[in-house]
């Protein structure tokens, strides 16, 4: 197969976790005799430094050309600590799934049995648990209007969501659980946000376009709970763009490390596919950043083209390194030192 | 002390856990001499069927009249599964809230020796862990201007804030801070939202006029996830309403249930005393529901009177209650039943 892919490493630890999941795209195309082509583009706070706009035209051009985009992370403290910059890094990420209408963020959440000890949680709470959350990442108070008053007093954020917008990511979740477990839990705020009771209108009439599937729900504060009480109740998690990012980043402490978590972003035409973790500025270059996250979205990537078999042996390269305890320090307790790259090498070679 | 206290129980076990927190009072006020009256009111549900309305007019002039308010729960499965009810229950809260001009709710987080191995966590992740969550509750997405289209296509909330609502709370954040760990982090997603960017900048300057306390600021998604890792970093929390309704109630699993958490709503006059559990339709009338939260929330209320000796005698009966394990089924593994009123009638018999 052949694959135009762009690859836009960004800020802090994005370009060394990114180079390691380039690593093992290479290694699967050159044993399957896949053609696999990358370019590379600027994005986040080092387009800001390069060019003075957090998405360059070239790059979401770029983009655009391109069968899927492999992307690293974004953010830089200078930004976050400058409540009045005018422009920022995640501009540019927003931007970008926006502009190409990456509406779905999946994301699963795993607990691996080589690291369950490593859990803030108890192993009997955890064992086998497997969620596939479905965020909608286009809408909501992300995208919705803001405004500054004048004087600079008063501040808002428009959380505003239509049918077609819930519809569509409301279908992807009910067949992606038709081959899992028949479940699907939205998560929203039905009894308080206008917003959520038109979510859970318009998903449980489409949830009875799909009688297999079981349909529950559950108020955003109750999710956060159960979802560390007893993660294994819930199968397709689906919920709009904020609450998503909430759940979706607590949910990592399931598998030990929110350097595990994979996500794919998709549209109608476009495909991105990154890391849940962010940019992690304190770990840059240090080669300690664990690649793994990044390394199972480019996986995500390849069953994407359909590619199954190719995207299970990085999977199964990453449970053997888990395996083998050759994991970066945020998993490993153990005396010898693994780097970002040796993790790398490791699945590279056993590709 | 002279105290004319206005109870609401509410809807599902409301009344059951209202009617434990009022015999600890009242066995408190024979104890010490005090004369506490109390006076009973209709909300929620409960009211709707009664009267028409989640809160009627008496029951909100009946709050206005007296010094603190005890509240139980409110909610009720028939109008959560019903997105186009005009009238819910929750509106009874909320405006309740708001007509009281109740903006800061004040929720302990502990993890109790004796309680520590019901945790989902880690006894070594939670061990000693103590955090006071400051929520704003009369601003935000909950009380924006909400707006459902002609067609019912396309629905919106609207999340704003003023300098005036967040500073008057941070204040108050930063004060207790002063008598705890002195250290406050901000929970908001100033890299997203411009509401959030406005939380930044004024507390930042807040923060400048308490220069012994320690600011230190989380984006929401990293703060749900770093409450699982390392719940002992946190001192006191400061943050929105919307973001303060989730993470408080993930807190509740470091305690190992959320039958243990009590909360302080207060405003410049009035103060209102509620679990931060809700309705729990399930348990409603079986005399199961763990009552400990209503019982602790009644002795923030003394605390909050500076009744600190008498509330000093209801959290050490509480713990003495843990320490013989009697204790509601949600914490209680053992064969012997101990109901609702089991653990009320324990508490009041040893105060
Ligand atoms: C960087 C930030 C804008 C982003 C988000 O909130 O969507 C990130 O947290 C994520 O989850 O991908
Ligand atoms: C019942 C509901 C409106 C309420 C809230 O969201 O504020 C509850 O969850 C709480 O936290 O007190």
């Amino acid at each position: 197969m052949k694959l135009n892919i762009t690859v836009l490493p960004g800020d802090g630890i994005g370009p060394e976790v990114t180079a390691q999941a380039v690593k093992s795209l290479k290694a699967i195309a050159s044993e399957f005799g896949h053609n696999f082509r990358f370019k590379y583009a600027l994005m986040g706070a080092e387009a800001i430094d390069a060019t003075g706009s957090p998405l360059p035209k070239e790059t979401l051009a770029l983009c655009k050309s391109s069968d899927a985009i492999l992307f690293g992370a974004i953010g830089d403290p200078k930004y976050d600590n400058d409540p009045s910059a005018k422009i920022r890094p995640e501009q540019g990420l927003l931007e970008l799934r926006k502009s190409l209408g990456l509406f779905a963020n999946i994301r699963p959440v795993k607990a691996y049995d080589n690291l369950i000890d490593k859990s803030p949680l108890k192993r009997e709470n955890i064992e086998g648990t497997d969620i596939s959350i479905y965020r909608e990442l286009t809408g909501g108070i992300y995208f919705g209007e803001k405004k500054l008053s004048e004087d600079g007093n008063t501040a808002s954020d428009l959380c505003e969501y239509s049918r077609m917008e819930i519809s569509r990511i409301a279908h992807l979740a009910f067949k992606a659980a038709q081959s899992r477990k028949k479940k699907v839990t939205l998560v929203d705020k039905a009894n308080v946000l206008e917003s959520s009771r038109l979510w859970r209108k318009v998903v449980t009439e489409i949830g009875e376009t799909y009688p297999d599937v079981n349909l529950e729900f559950l108020f955003v504060d109750n999710a956060a709970m159960q979802l560390i009480l007893n993660p294994k109740q819930f199968d397709v998690i689906l919920t709009e763009n904020m609450f998503g990012d909430i759940i979706s980043d607590e949910a990592s402490v399931i598998g030990g490390s929110i350097g595990l978590l994979a996500s794919a972003s998709i549209g109608k035409k476009y495909a991105l596919f990154e890391p849940i973790h962010g940019s992690f500025p304190q770990a840059k270059n240090k080669d300690i950043a664990n690649p793994i996250a990044s390394i199972l979205s480019a996986a995500m990537l390849l069953e994407h083209f359909g590619l199954v078999k190719e995207a299970k042996i990085i999977q199964k390269a990453v449970e053997k390194s888990m395996e083998l305890a050759i994991t970066t320090p945020d998993l490993n307790t153990s005396n010898i030192q693994v780097t970002t790259t040796n993790v790398g090498d490791f699945i590279e070679d056993y590709i």
